[in-house]
């Protein structure tokens, strides 16, 4: 079913040093610093840097090195996915981010949304460094990811105030939010190396899958997370009504007496936050939804998995991208 | 001393004409609204639309055509440039714009943040549609223009709260703020075009210094403009302390009496704001302000237009740029 292309196989400890010297590239001594330190600052606190290590992942699937023609992209897609972190956090109000206060809570919000955008045009900078002939769709494949991610948080404010979000909506809007920048990434490894349209293609579905698993798992962990382990408090989207998955899926599937009940829940205060969290908790165990989610994160994840099959890679690379699949949507924090 | 190059010459008028189709082309019926309604909005309130008119000129006067190598870029050129206004705007809490609501006034600071965003990813759509063998030159060319004009913000936001700006000073942030773009825009028509390096170069500096001109007008104007003609209110420099040409010049050159007038008149608050701008004007017609600013929009003008001397173009080309720049220059709004 496989064949071996080479000996090549990156680590992930080589991805990560190759991505910690990126990003300490950036840490020049631009001026303003007014402009800069924010973009340092959001840089150093961290993150999976699920974006590029996918693209460093999928590039060394058909080359036999690691070199600027996938780290700078790789650079570029985690810039882009920091910017809009910043912006987010802006709009909803975010104080708080990976345990540390947020770029427009530390300085301020002109400082967040113009950091924001340099930091949208840097990450052109380094797609602009890309193999010249790759360029073009390279471009082309970044700016339709970068509009829909837009969209997705259009559809995402839009419902704060929607009174229904069916499931098919909000698919779409995690699949536009989150999901396709991490095909993106998967794909712009597989271009910047010259696999063919096809690897390319289930690689982008690949990531595609894996992105709704990792968002879908994301909420699930708002709600069913451990304390201890998860960072931040539990049931914040409870608290605030968010229409993440389980949200959705109890307004659809709640009837009788459960929709009287999920009604009042949804109707409860911050001042009562605790007291909805527990209700909202046992309304989704009774009904199932705990389980379905349990249940839609496998299915998302196994159709990403079985993008993988045509590739044509050896056993250790696809066990190393299944690895990795693995470890971003099943974890606990 | 000019050779003509060809009979080709575009007119105002052709244009205008290219520029309508090409906005009315993003005018579609994309989702979600709530993200493209302010673009449609912002596009359609007007603008002088310096920047693509100066790409589509430059552009002619090495090719016998207008054609998509000159159109998208010189789109992506305005679409950014709009981008900056309503991000600007909402930074600088400004509630009109060309004598209508800002975007955030009209939506709110979330609808603004997010339609600026993908209005610069948009003009990255527009850019990246250059003819292949320019795109590595244009995107650069773009991508450090881009970065300096958020540099020119975040210097120019310093200001506000900085007690002394020199003129250096002022001088290197409304070259950041505003003449790169419009060298970037002269420029990117010779580039699309293939000129050469050397008239590349000629043209980024007619149009810096043009920029710079055009820049020194608009302070002028807030203060010395008709209110009849002016289209907003006079004085809102003055009223605000803005660190303008005409407040920088006034706090350097200001002494003994002079110097405790001008920091009474800064001290006057909103409440005062007749007294304070009849103040202010006294004060710089007093010290020749008025005539400085005059004689330096004028230095500048003619600095743009030595740059054209040396550029192989008919002297009738060289008129329609010379005609062009005296109207931005020596305008009354």
């Amino acid at each position: 079913m496989f064949f071996k292309k080479g000996d090549f196989m990156v680590t992930f400890e080589e991805i990560d040093s190759y991505l910690e010297k990126g990003i300490a590239l950036l840490d020049a001594a631009e001026q303003p610093q007014e402009l800069y330190n924010p973009i340092r600052y959001i840089l150093s606190i961290g993150g999976k840097r699920i974006r590029p290590k996918l693209c460093l992942l999928t590039y060394s699937l058909f080359k036999d090195t690691i070199d600027d023609a996938a780290i700078y992209p790789a650079l570029g897609l985690e810039i882009f996915h920091e910017f809009t972190l910043i912006h987010d956090d802006i709009m909803d109000k975010s104080d708080m981010r990976r345990g540390m206060p947020t770029v427009h809570k530390k300085w301020n919000d002109n400082i967040a949304i113009l950091s924001g955008d340099v930091m949208s045009i840097l990450a052109y900078k380094y797609m602009a460094k890309a193999p010249v002939d790759k360029l073009p769709e390279i471009l082309k494949l970044f700016t339709t990811t970068a509009i829909q991610i837009c969209e997705g948080q259009q559809y995402d404010m839009n419902f704060e105030t929607a009174p229904i979000v069916t499931i098919d909506e909000y698919m779409e809007m995690i699949g536009l939010k989150t999901a396709v920048l991490i095909a993106c990434s998967a794909k712009m490894g597989a271009i910047a190396a010259g696999a063919s349209t096809r690897y390319a293609e289930a690689l982008y579905s690949f990531g595609y899958n894996l992105g709704i698993a990792f968002q879908i798992t994301d909420d699930y962990l708002d709600t069913f997370g451990d304390p201890a382990i998860f960072g931040k408090k539990i049931g914040g989207d409870i608290v605030n009504n968010k229409k993440s998955w389980l949200n959705v899926e109890c307004t659809r599937i709640a009837n009788g007496e459960d929709a009287q009940n999920w009604k009042s829940i949804c109707s409860m205060g911050a001042d009562e936050a605790q007291a909805k969290i527990d209700a909202a908790k046992e309304l989704y165990i009774k009904l199932g939804i705990k389980e379905k989610a349990e249940k839609e994160i496998e299915k998302y994840y196994s159709k990403a998995l079985s993008e993988l099959e045509t590739l044509p890679i050896s056993e250790e690379q696809l066990e190393q991208l299944h690895s990795y699949a693995r470890k971003i949507t099943f974890r606990d924090k």
